[in-house]
């Protein structure tokens, strides 16, 4: 067989898929209905305006080719509204490019700046296709350190940070809030992160996708210092905020020279995102409405679910403040079963039907202790898993 | 500013904008509409039905993620269809993936295989992304002869293909019916192509975007050898048979374990293609009737454009036998004019109102002395944009 690149045996694969896997066999066998706490996508359907926009497209014909950065009206609305949302950002058109979905958002990033050899320094924990990304283009990640305490949860180390830049540092990725952990970090992290990486020369990602599922305290976004387009690429998309995931819409701001070459790199490698899909996304700026539901919906389960795994013993949980995860320690549980995090989540899906995701698959260290829970599923069935967690715990 | 990476310096960045540019101005200055012979895409719009497919998949609120390689339903309809056109291929749903778009297909292919260094054979002349995609990923393209005759069209030199095979080549890149040319080369040059692929260890892959666009011959197919599993990567997309564009849909076949590798890179660099457009798709491969009527509108509007073509002076027009592109060699107009075929084409714009596509944008050699002119466009405009040709260069 002819060889792959060499690059493609650095990638870890679709781990997450393995769990999917032991399910079907957990039902099939076992004839129970199994619980996902492992999904990440909201689980309502796109609302219906957004829907009805999209169909419109599709019954005037708007069926051909879009320019590489998308349509221009998508563009001018994203800008809009994030000049407004982020007063002073001052986001113009030529300053956005919609791509399919903030994966590839995140891809032409990394594309167009990663060299062999560069470091990119990434949270630990932090969303796994970050550093198989940078890994595929000869990168190496460099994990930071992310503190946990049960009473305040998740914080980044800014010393730490400092600390690991060198002239190999090309990048740094920011999340917030996050996953895996559901933290929506302070502004003064926020800030501190940026001072450090303009100080340094150092280019600013900053994953912002989960920017509406806020339910403590005020996020900072990176467009909020005026200063942004020193060294900042800004990331979001339409997947998680208006349930649209199966659309593939994201978009990149940065200054023009940056989006320009962006279109470049988009042009050669998937042309432009779906053209009546994009039509549908404008409406989506109508739906906030919508939106503001969905996130109270969301508050209510994650108390609950946070309700619940309290009463388990072994573990610490942070009612998270963002996103729609529960990043529970579970180390104390680990020590008493001898399990590897791993074979904890293996063993909840076989004995408990209850699929989860194992903090490891987020690299690097400090998930090897947590499980993520998703909270994007009716408060049911999030009291069920949990009562059939803690029964099989229990047992163990 | 922070730097790009060393290899996004190699793109020549998007050329044919440079014309829509020209054009615009044209328009403007000059109060006329332009004629559009640079198009690549059908001028209609995607088939009714395929449209209300995708407006039921949006009703019925399929708007999630799917999975990396498209649905089940989609994957196993192209294994029908092909293993139909293609008796003896007998391809299976788990050696397909589909994609956004066959430009994706594309990158896939490439970043699966090429290392910085590898050499990857193209057609000189060749779509203009295959170069770009190769270079970005640190690859050499290598350009292969293809010949010229008015009487007879294109054809490849195999004698110049097993001469430039060597120890870095990685790849063979074939198009058939081939964009720029609108040639469907015979199944003598494809069986040869493969034959010495195969012989020499080396990765075919087979671009059929335009399998549908036949108007002399018959076309062959890389996978009518029932040995394609052996080094073939074949590519095609919804975009052109179906004027489905915007969907951005397209597939790629291969045997299962590249297929499940792409996979992988497919859900690190895009997650999946969008949810609904593959729903749509699933029912293109009942509106062959429709094909069928716009192939016969292409090869009137083909014949028409060969005649009008014909009757310039100083060019040698083959009537092109696929695509929807005819590709005349108008050496003999330059060597009057003492222009390069790019000032041609901006000469064509700025003083007849016409655009057409400089065969330079597709590398490397021949198309210096050629000019793409799409058909994909009504009879009426095919007339009077050949008319307007003729004027500016009688006077010139
Ligand atoms: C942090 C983060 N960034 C980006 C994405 C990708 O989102 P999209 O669906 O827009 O590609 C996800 C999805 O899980 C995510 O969790
Ligand atoms: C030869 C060839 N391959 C691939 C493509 C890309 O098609 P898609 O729209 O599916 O990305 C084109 C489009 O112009 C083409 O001419």
């Amino acid at each position: 067989m002819i060889q792959f690149s060499n690059s493609i045996g650095k990638l870890t694969g679709e781990s997450t898929l393995l769990y999917q896997d032991i399910a079907r066999r957990v039902e099939k066998e076992r004839g129970i209905k199994t619980i996902n706490f492992g999904i990440g996508q909201p689980d309502v359907i796109t609302f219906k305006e957004i829907r009805d926009k999209a169909k419109e497209a599709l019954d005037q014909g708007f069926t051909s080719y879009t320019p590489a950065k998308g349509i221009d009206e998508l563009r001018q609305k994203i800008a809009e509204y994030l000049s407004i949302e982020y007063k002073g950002s001052d986001v113009k058109k030529e300053e956005v490019i919609v791509t399919p979905g903030a994966k590839t958002a995140l891809f032409l990033s990394f594309l167009l700046y990663i060299n062999p050899g560069d470091e990119v320094l990434l949270f630990d924990p932090s969303f796994y296709s970050y550093a198989e990304v940078v890994k595929l283009l000869g990168g190496n990640p460099v994990y930071l350190n992310v503190n946990f305490d049960e009473k305040s949860g998740f914080s980044i180390d800014l010393e730490d940070l400092k600390e690991k830049i060198n002239s190999k540092t090309k990048m740094i990725v920011l999340n917030s809030p996050h996953n895996p952990t559901g933290m929506v970090f302070s502004p003064s992290e926020i800030q501190g992160i940026q001072e450090i990486s303009k100080e340094r020369g150092i280019l600013l990602l900053s994953d912002e996708i989960y920017d509406h599922f806020i339910y403590e305290g005020k996020m900072r976004s990176v467009l909020e210092d005026p200063e942004w387009r020193e060294n900042t690429i800004y990331l979001n998309g339409f997947s998680k905020t208006f349930s649209m995931t199966g659309w593939r819409l994201g978009y990149i701001v940065a200054k023009k020279e940056i989006i320009d070459k962006m279109g470049i790199l988009a042009s050669n490698i998937y042309t432009c995102a779906t053209s009546f899909a994009q039509k549908g996304a404008i409406e989506s700026f109508n739906t906030f409405n919508h939106v503001e539901e969905m996130i109270s919906l969301f508050r209510r389960r994650r108390d609950v679910m946070f309700e619940e795994l309290s009463k388990i013993d072994g573990i610490k949980v942070y009612k998270s403040s963002g996103a729609f995860y529960i990043f529970p320690d579970v180390g104390g549980i680990l020590e008493r079963t001898k399990l590897s995090v791993k074979e904890l989540s293996i063993k909840l899906i076989e004995e408990a039907g209850v699929i989860t995701i194992p903090g490891e698959v987020f690299p690097l260290e400090l998930g090897k202790r947590f499980i993520r829970f998703s909270f994007a599923i009716d408060e049911e069935k999030i009291k069920e898993g949990i009562r059939r967690i803690k029964e099989t715990l229990d047992k163990s």
